[in-house]
């Protein structure tokens, strides 16, 4: 099964249906929900169910499976029910903007277009295929997580932000697969987590996640960070991606910029930990990268209750761009590019 | 009196008790406490009923007036009424630690100790003190507004970071002082408010304020200020301060030293507007100042409920240290300070 796997799963498959762990409830609520249409698949990316680049992929690609099993057999011509699947597939590929996963996975479904002769047996390449993506994140999360772990001296406080752990992947997480490889090795002895604002991914997710697998973590505000760097010993900081782009630019959680500045002004590492599926070489760098602006409710409310008075507007991107020049390293799968540039970028994805 | 401004009043003394409005129920709720002791200011210090250096310091000189009132006349030998007036003012002074105005305050009033022969001369005395210190930081505020704003070229897009306003002041504000200024010499045009988590006051205090005053205002997460500094062209970073010590390292919110480190690498000014009573030339340097850690609990739950696991810590310092090597401009009701320095300091103090 593509779901086996030592920490907490967001997403398992059982031939039917998704079932997603409800990431907008934790840590409160453990709940999961079953999800049976493309359509509630697309809903459930957008509403942020589920959520980090990787776990997008996954749930996409397993989106296109539900669509082939609502409309391959259905009646219609096959041309009718390729073009109904189209925009299944169309539908999930804009349920959200940044993280490119969610196009990768989609284009590497849609490339199954002659696999098979029949649209039963299309099915049945689709869900293989989505079945292998699963699979293939589990291994990339392990591969990466001792790739990143060996760059690191111990013993080590490193911090992270946002959640790039096992609820943004199918594995045991990009940024925390390091993080878990790290400490698992003695290397990593303490994490810092930003709790992410406005989502609070790193209060919500990532202590969550940590705590679980006894990782000694403390939790910071976004804006502490800075201070941390100059009172603690932080050795790196380590986190996700959304899109990687040819020139090594990055895309990631808001304040993910942030922390880079910051951490070279201190000297402090910067490790960008993501799987070649968030590379987009199509990009020629940043500044192209499209980024999600989201309702200004999430900060002009805090759960349910206004924080700011009636008047106030807000500006909520929910992404920024890491430029290339601030990474020490980008952590993948295929290996780790130091000081990524857009030459090191097309010889790892050559 | 000495409340008499254009702005909102959160301090206000009626002879017998100060008023202070309760900045924790902001913006939902415009409610004022009435405190008619010492005990109960010192309480209304370190349960951020006001906050805000300059304000903490005016709690404090018109608590001191209350201990006077509750102790001078009281029954006992004239030794033991000033053994209980300075163990009240020995309590108002610990109520918070960062905030230098609290302890210039009650110095201020400490000093008068031999003014009148007779205790209820002293309260007479104490009292027309705090009123003049109350006087005198809204004239301050006004002053640093006008020598602040004429640092900066219009139209400007500024940047500020928790609350320096009039909720924090006896005046219009230190930093939102110098919007006011700005604004309506029509230099600044639209205000950037980081929320400043933990304890939200851009979103509670700031946006209030400045929707108050008609200044156009777009709420941030504290994360997303590096990215705004790129994405908008930033002209300024404004903020209070706490504490500015001898060489010229200030103490102000959580998240101010991360807007100074962005600020330099952006080529965005750094103005801090502080008046002097916030200066503390004993310590020689920003490593001495005492930093106040609150409960974590204000990182790990949001209004009241949980969004952190049960076993996650939290590190909650809230304030940190800006080293005067990333100040452009230091404001003060008795001239600007470019680039400070200990010279410079000793000057301006001198």
């Amino acid at each position: 099964m593509a779901d086996q796997q030592d920490s907490v799963s967001a997403i398992s498959w059982d031939g039917t249906a998704i079932t997603l762990l409800d990431q907008r409830r934790l840590p409160e609520h453990v709940e999961y929900l079953r999800i049976d249409s493309a359509s509630r698949a697309a809903e459930a990316i957008s509403q942020m169910v589920v959520r980090g680049a990787p776990a997008i992929g996954i749930t996409a690609a397993y989106g296109a499976v539900l669509a082939a099993h609502e409309h391959f057999g259905s009646e219609g011509s096959p041309t009718a029910q390729r073009g109904a699947f189209a925009r299944s597939l169309a539908e999930l590929n804009a349920a959200r903007p940044t993280a490119v996963n969610l196009r990768w996975a989609i284009e590497r479904m849609t490339g199954l277009g002659t696999a098979s002769d029949t649209l039963a047996g299309m099915a049945q390449v689709l869900e293989a295929e989505a079945v292998l993506i699963h699979t293939q994140d589990i291994e990339a999360n392990r591969t990466m997580g001792e790739l990143g772990a060996a760059l690191i001296d111990e013993p080590a406080l490193v911090l992270t932000h946002c959640n790039a752990g096992a609820l943004a992947t199918g594995g045991v997480g990009t940024a925390l697969g390091v993080v878990r490889a790290g400490f698992r090795a003695g290397k990593i002895t303490r994490v810092l987590a930003g709790e992410t604002r406005p989502w609070l991914q790193g209060a919500r997710l990532t202590a969550w996640e940590l705590v679980q697998d006894g990782i000694p973590v403390a939790l910071i505000a976004d804006g502490a960070a800075s201070y941390a760097m100059r009172e603690q010993n932080v050795a790196w900081v380590i986190v996700g991606a959304d899109r990687v782009v040819e020139n090594g630019d990055v895309a990631n959680k808001i304040g993910t910029y942030s922390l880079a500045v910051n951490a070279r002004h201190h000297g402090v590492k910067f490790m960008v930990v993501a799987p070649t599926s968030t590379v987009d070489m199509s990009i020629a760098s940043g500044v192209d990268i499209p980024i999600e602006k989201r309702d200004g409710q999430e900060l002009l409310s805090v759960a349910g209750r206004p924080v700011a008075p009636v008047g106030a507007d807000a500006w909520n991107p929910v992404f920024d761009v890491t430029p290339a020049d601030l990474i020490d390293a980008l952590v993948t799968e295929k290996g780790v590019v130091l000081a990524p540039t857009r030459e090191k970028m097309r010889t790892l994805m050559a």
